[in-house]
């Protein structure tokens, strides 16, 4: 964000949308580690007189076991105050009567118990980290192909992510891969579609002009939220590299 | 092709250059099943006054190994015919300084051991199959984002390819995921590439409009083939599917 439009931003700022791998924590091992400073952040925003909520592409498991972890990390966050891709995708598929083919974490499954799985007439890939083997990924491929109208959806298209170990590939590398493979154009559901984050601002009650979101991807976070009018600031730990940041076509405002 | 074509180009064809996965066999268990009819049509194409090459975008196996396997199933080929992307890849290597991450399958590996490949400054890919886990990819993910300048080498742009078991995912979707990760642009080496295409003329002594090919992917060979100016034939076996040839943007001459 530029120092000169800092002042008129801040007057007009009513609430604040915070993404949370890499912002607040990094993931890896065990529950990852908290990000030093940002436990007493949350704890500041959450005393000042703006609204606070957290958006995540978070799919690596359900929302109650993923806030459940960052609350044993020390942060004062509750499940009702958390967006993610899986319940927004449970929704859709039962609004359109689709049947899936899962391809997510195991422990995302539980999100999906309620939506008819038998038969399937779409393939959903979340972040499905290890299971991303070459058997999944032609499994997935071959229910694609057998459709008359092949249908993917992506929970979420980020390119990649940092655990404690270094950087991993996440979902929309994968859904590329299957988007080539089938000649086909994935559903995003999740960060950056501009409907997930207008979501976020209905629940605030508020213009995209008095919403700050807070994020380490430059597209997902910076790039959606710049789409639907919010202001974008990015952070420089996570994900964030400064030889990547060279190439992006976009910037924090 | 369509037919009022068909008598134009005999009287001028030359040379045929066939495609070997889906035409001559399906691959498979074991050293996978001849197509019925091809290990004679091959026997005929030897006995008329064309030239007969074989150009494939096979990188599971050193073309010592994989032209013994055809052999084995009773075709009548020589190492010396067959054009594939690894020699090819190996050779612009060398010529260019570059020490590659592989990310291949363990049988092709005998072709790149003149290649330095300490400290690499690019990464190679080639069909892996089930080499293609979640964990190295993440690996030449890694040995990419810590490059200055990011440059990925792929055998191939291929979907996907018919194995006796099912369809299977080619090395063009883990390129397209790399692609996307990275936020780069790889160089195929293997078909379409005209050069790849052009190094097979050269060595029948034909022009392009002389020389037929026929396949069974429609961008691949066909495509490939016909941006060279020469003819392209389409068979209905191997990865042939008519539910994904409607989607197609080209069409076999």
């Amino acid at each position: 964000m530029a120092d000169t439009d800092w002042p008129g931003c801040a007057r007009s700022l009513k609430g604040v949308i915070l993404d949370m791998c890499g912002v607040l924590y990094d993931s890896g091992e065990g529950d990852g580690v908290a990000i030093p400073g940002s436990i007493e952040a949350v704890k500041r925003l959450k005393a000042s007189d703006l609204q606070l909520r957290f958006c995540t592409n978070e799919t690596q498991a359900a929302r109650e076991t993923f806030v459940a972890k960052l609350q044993r990390l020390g942060f004062d966050i509750l499940v009702s105050e958390v967006f993610s891709p899986a319940p927004a995708a449970a929704a859709v598929l039962k609004e359109r009567g689709l049947r899936p083919h899962l391809l997510v974490y195991d422990g995302l499954l539980p999100e999906f118990d309620s939506v008819d799985q038998s038969n399937p007439n779409c393939v959903v890939i979340g972040d499905a980290a290890e299971k991303f083997t070459y058997q999944n990924l032609n499994e997935a491929f071959r229910v694609l192909t057998d459709l008359e109208k092949p249908l993917l959806f992506s929970l979420g298209q980020g390119r990649y992510y940092k655990e404690t170990d270094g950087l991993k590939l996440d979902v929309g590398a994968y859904m590329k891969a299957l988007e080539y493979a089938c000649d086909l154009k994935a559903e995003v559901v999740g960060k950056p579609s501009p409907t997930f984050f207008q979501s976020v601002l209905n629940d605030m009650g508020l213009q995209p002009h008095e919403a700050l979101m807070i994020g380490d991807d430059l597209v997902n976070d910076v790039g959606g939220a710049q789409r639907c009018g919010m202001r974008g600031v990015q952070v420089r730990t996570g994900k964030y590299r400064a030889p990547l940041q060279k190439r992006a076509s976009n910037s924090p405002t």
